[in-house]
């Protein structure tokens, strides 16, 4: 299973796996994808710095990236305690109240006062590239379209290739006039943020529209074999995955100290009907596991959700708690339609195995259908 | 081209083709896929009667279906008068005040009273199988699912295979369960009635769940040989396409008389992000051409949608001064997001050898890629 991109990365497979979990994106490079390491949960860029390191040694000396969380266009932001402000108290209220009626407790004293993901505003995302160009990222993903020029050129300086998700042909080509090296294109059923486009749709039309201008990744619906081949019969280069390593052993992110985490017992519980696409999670449209949680939100007395990025703000302390509260029937936690295919704990290696001896056998099967 | 499923009917290529029209559904079959007469639209059994005859002549005796609208429960019924007393004097005040907004005229004395669409009736939709079974089909299949156990048993006795669409895998197993022989896999990008799950996530889903007790037909998003190779690489027997044909030379419903119908030029200018899921032509969630007609519904001076088949009736005759009107902004076409890639009007046959070369490409490009 190689493309023209896989070999540009040196990678033996064309599988880009996105994931916060430095544990499983080490696994990922290790078993011959992409590991992608999402930045967006990094408050403190020494943090940061201190996991990529670990990435570093970690990764038998194979290619990584990272991903960040930025807009094109560079937002007036004031700091976490402006923002703060222009959350309505209706808005806090509801969180209160629909917190309460879920049972989910406070937080313990030595949690200390949430502080919400940073990770959201500019200027930490620009933290994040600039300690991230110090390791050796193979790659900068940005999940929310272009990163600003400014950046792009950066990386570009350093030799590293940017990618940039979209959802919609005219936003893929803006991406590479912009500077983006390679598109991911994100059809409807991805988890987190996507458009209305579904993947079999969106992935031939971007790579259409792009032809060699960029390369195209794959996201949305991917947890197979079966749904690579059917990516790269698509004219994608290769596939972008994230919601199907959140099931994997290394993935310790709001663990219990013994078995799977609240987060991951909802999830192996969960089928491809399980999951709303709703604005409550950052204020976009983003694929989230249905829950309680999101239940209460489509109610309605529940209030319009806040622009980006107070809504993140809003409910960040929810989203602590819930995680603490260890109850699968009530977390917030992005995952696409292929949740329904997440019936296991299983260690990355595994999947990548499975990934390949899938994408073998449905090559064989077109072949014989020939 | 060949899997079990094409070599059983005996076709060329595993390509079903819906369409409301006779003449597409004929040239589909003589191009080497399978014709499916969508009957929907068939008041009188004579008419459809009289269309089958003609079918039977004009396939050059290779097989065709037909396709019923037949919910898998009887409903209690009156006649379409007793059903007109409950559509609510706001819903019709609505329609008529839109039409009027946009600028749709009456229709012409001689088009006569519109008595709506009574193929969405129980009893309309079982003549059409008697119709139907009188004549050759090859398959019988049924847009809504299982059809009532007494009609798989009829088509079964005449040895005529039934085949019932799916938007979930546990719809999927029912209609299995009550005797259907194929499922037709509908994912959310899909034209017409459809779910939540899109294409890349639920045809695989539904396979996988089905296993050897009845082949998967791939629908929604489907359009060039590279989703066809898709949908088999997914482990789909075939593809079940509908929009599509919608803008082949073929095509005549509604036409003009001289040039494309302006339900075709919508089409051909619209793209992939024109689409919109509602309930407003059937009372069931359909994807559909988004006009200035599904914005007016979308409004918040809108009522909601009433519920199949009442729904169909209030707009039938909308639905026929808009067809009249000849205006592309204000059309009401059930259609797919594949209706980007639908950007001219071509012979059925034309689209079907770029299916096949499209297809052999695509297994070409996977082959190097293994």
């Amino acid at each position: 299973m190689q493309t023209g991109l896989s070999k540009k990365f040196g990678i033996e497979y064309p599988i880009f796996g996105f994931t916060p979990s430095e544990h499983v994106a080490a696994a990922i490079s290790r078993a011959g994808g992409l590991g992608v390491l999402g930045c967006v949960r990094f408050n403190d860029p020494e943090e940061l710095d201190a996991v990529l390191t670990w990435m570093d040694e970690n990764t038998d000396g194979k290619p990584y990236g990272v991903d960040i969380v930025m807009p094109a266009k560079v937002p007036t932001e004031g700091t976490a305690v402006d923002l703060d402000k222009l959350i309505p108290a209706e808005h806090r209220a509801f969180v209160d109240r629909t917190l309460d009626e879920l049972g989910v407790p406070l937080l313990s004293d030595d949690v200390g006062e949430a502080s919400g993901v940073l990770g959201w505003l500019h200027s930490v995302a620009r933290s994040h590239v600039d300690v991230a160009l110090a390791h050796r990222p193979a790659l900068i993903a940005n999940a929310l379209g272009s990163p600003p020029k400014d950046v792009i050129d950066l990386a570009h300086e350093k030799g590293v290739p940017v990618a940039a998700l979209a959802g919609a042909v005219e936003h893929a080509k803006r991406h590479v006039e912009n500077g983006v090296d390679i598109v991911i294109a994100q059809g409807y059923e991805a988890g987190g943020h996507t458009g209305e486009i579904a993947s079999m749709v969106l992935w031939p039309e971007i790579v259409d529209a792009l032809g060699d201008s960029a390369a195209v990744l794959a996201a949305g619906g991917v947890g197979s074999g079966r749904q690579v081949a059917a990516a790269l019969a698509l004219g994608a280069s290769g596939v972008w995955m994230g919601s199907y390593w959140l099931t994997t052993s290394e993935y310790k992110l709001g663990a219990a100290a013994h078995g799977p985490s609240s987060i991951q017992r909802a999830l192996l519980g969960a089928s491809s009907s399980d999951t709303v696409r709703s604005r409550i999670y950052s204020g976009k449209p983003a694929r989230l596991l249905k829950t309680k949680w999101t239940e209460a939100w489509s109610k309605p007395d529940a209030p319009e959700p806040l622009p980006m990025p107070l809504q993140n703000i809003l409910v960040s302390e929810a989203h602590q708690r819930m995680s603490a509260a260890d109850d699968p029937e009530a977390v917030a936690m992005p995952v696409g339609q292929v949740v329904g295919r997440m019936n296991e704990i299983r260690p990355v290696a595994e999947i990548m195995a499975e990934l390949v001896r899938g994408y073998d056998e449905a090559v064989e099967r077109l072949n014989e259908a020939r």
